[in-house]
């Protein structure tokens, strides 16, 4: 029933099946990796008390002996002080260098379990078990792990590829609607740099494993060719991104979900690639109607500080070396990085799209 | 006027540099690796007040620009609190992903700045400038960088390999003598395993700048050959390394140095190989004996409590999989993994080397 697609890196390559169920089959499904017994299954405490079980159940009939730790839920869990925390715990159950990881629940789970993976003995393996639709078509994908800095998201980390990702669809029934929702930030993304056709066609009535295996396919397509984000491929996934997490920072990391931070984050590059890039205002209403169909925002709300925007803007990894580079789009499905946007451009945007 | 050892890895290889003066040329030597402008020097508040204006000025004078990042000095800065303050003190100074990191100082800061530059965006470069000779010899050389866990020392951290090591000699010459002769402990390490005649005519008055070189080489061979520690071979440098590590363990990171625990590692590792592989005991005398030279210790303090010694030992990384592993020389030179070393012998030698 599950779907296959290949992360076809040149080392370590993996799989990403996709489909309901596959909680259920996560010890089965790993017995042929070569894995040590013992793993630490990573999870938290909203994922932990509904999908714990089974994953344990599983592993412990196909013959592993899986420890469980569970984080806080939220966040506030994406940090230094939590990877210690799982580390310690990790130790004190005698798991070693020859012990792997399961990640288990969505994008702040999987961002911690990955980099507890890249630095818990200088580096064990790990599977992406994600249960939410911004995991299963994003996080989980890529081997882009790590925690929260107090300058900034996502500052501190390591490239760290899992071994196989298990998305089982099934688990996404039990989010509630708003998580449900913001994960289709990155799929509109993925459809506005990559696949115009899957945009047109979205909508909250889609069949969801073929919908996640066709995410999973832009995104490792574009992995495989630039893991390491070298290139300037690999920065199109940041299309909205560069605002949003602006948005996050300067909101804290409370108000908006991710998803919806990079909805607003959308807006904001649409309205620059109409200006900046010649996209048409048809397309662009097409990604908008797309966010508000999910009930994601598209305005910046007026209470947020546009300086302190564009200061945490300054901070962002893309302003490398000091010059802004910012992804756009040409037409649906044609983005590009761009060195031709300013400040200014950035700031007027800010201004027109706030509510 | 510097010696020139390279480390040929297959991805990435580097040269070490060795001699007196190198720290003024840090900035020309570092001028033709590609690195960005911004980079952060960090160091300790031992030696940032002896060494890092000279640093600071060698790299100005290139055209780089430097910020200087000092940490408290001691075995307590090797922590995942401290990665992370280093962290947000180069985030607040504006370094990004295009910038590198300069390790100056000993093993402490060599291994923190190297685990800081191996999780700064998900990795930067970083060149070590060893200033005792413990990191001279051993800890700048090979790309193990790390911090310790409440568990255990080394337990968390990456394999992150430098652009370039220099090693200035000079350097040695302010540090006090028990910290100068505590870095003898690896050098009579890479004599047993692997260079017998350099022991033999090892002395306190030996000229440091090829010795030093010699001793880089031995490391750099066996790094080369086993770049991650998947084979046995370089499982070989911990010869002495079990016991010494459960020793810091636990008599706590303030009584001795790490070359000091090392050495009655030594001791117990010598013992261990005269009743389990035949060495004679005029070798095993030797490697006392050159200890003494240098007025490391060579039994194990009465205090010690051995149960707890046995259990910090479990926990050690060599013990995966729960099968012990202990290195063990034949002859001096000829060093090999033992699987034949129980629970039992090593008791037994712990009992019988105290003092």
């Amino acid at each position: 029933m599950a779907l296959e697609t290949r992360v076809p890196l040149a080392r370590d390559p993996y799989s990403v099946w996709t489909g309901p169920g596959l909680l259920d089959e996560i010890g089965t499904r790993c017995a042929d990796l070569g894995l040590g017994p013992k793993t630490g299954v990573l999870t938290d405490s909203n994922v932990g008390p509904l999908y714990a079980a089974r994953a344990m159940a599983s592993l412990e009939a196909a013959g592993f002996s899986p420890v469980l730790v569970e984080m806080p839920a939220g966040e506030a869990s994406k940090s230094l002080a939590q990877a210690e925390a799982v580390c310690d715990a990790m130790i004190a159950a005698g798991l070693d260098r020859s012990s792997w990881v399961v990640a288990l629940g969505g994008g702040v789970v999987g961002d911690l379990a990955g980099f507890v993976a890249a630095i818990y003995y200088r580096g064990i393996p790990y599977v992406q078990v994600p249960t939410t639709v911004l995991a299963q078509v994003d996080s989980s994908v890529g081997g882009k792990t790590g925690v929260n800095a107090k300058g900034g998201k996502n500052l501190i980390g390591a490239f760290h590829q899992p071994r196989l990702v298990l998305a089982d669809t099934a688990t996404l029934s039990t989010l509630p609607p708003r998580e449900f929702r913001e994960g289709f930030a990155e799929i509109i993304k993925h459809g506005a740099i990559r696949d115009r056709p899957m945009l047109e066609e979205l909508s909250p009535a889609a069949d969801l494993a073929p919908l996640m295996a066709r995410n999973v396919a832009i995104k490792a397509a574009i992995v495989a060719e630039d893991e390491k984000e070298t290139l300037d491929l690999r920065a199109l996934l940041n299309f909205g991104h560069t605002v949003g997490h602006a948005i996050e920072n300067v909101a804290g990391y409370g108000r908006f979900l991710h998803g919806e931070a990079i909805a607003i984050g959308l807006a904001a590059a649409v309205a620059l690639s109409r200006e900046k890039a010649g996209l048409s205002a048809y397309e662009a209403d097409l990604v908008l109607s797309r966010l508000r169909d999910f009930g994601l925002p598209t305005a910046l709300p007026a209470d947020l500080d546009p300086d302190a925007l564009m200061t945490a803007l300054a901070r962002d990894k893309k302003f490398a070396r000091g010059d802004v580079r910012f992804v756009l789009v040409r037409r649906l499905g044609d983005a590009f990085v761009s060195r031709d946007v300013t400040r200014d451009d950035i700031q007027r945007t800010l201004a027109r799209i706030r509510s």
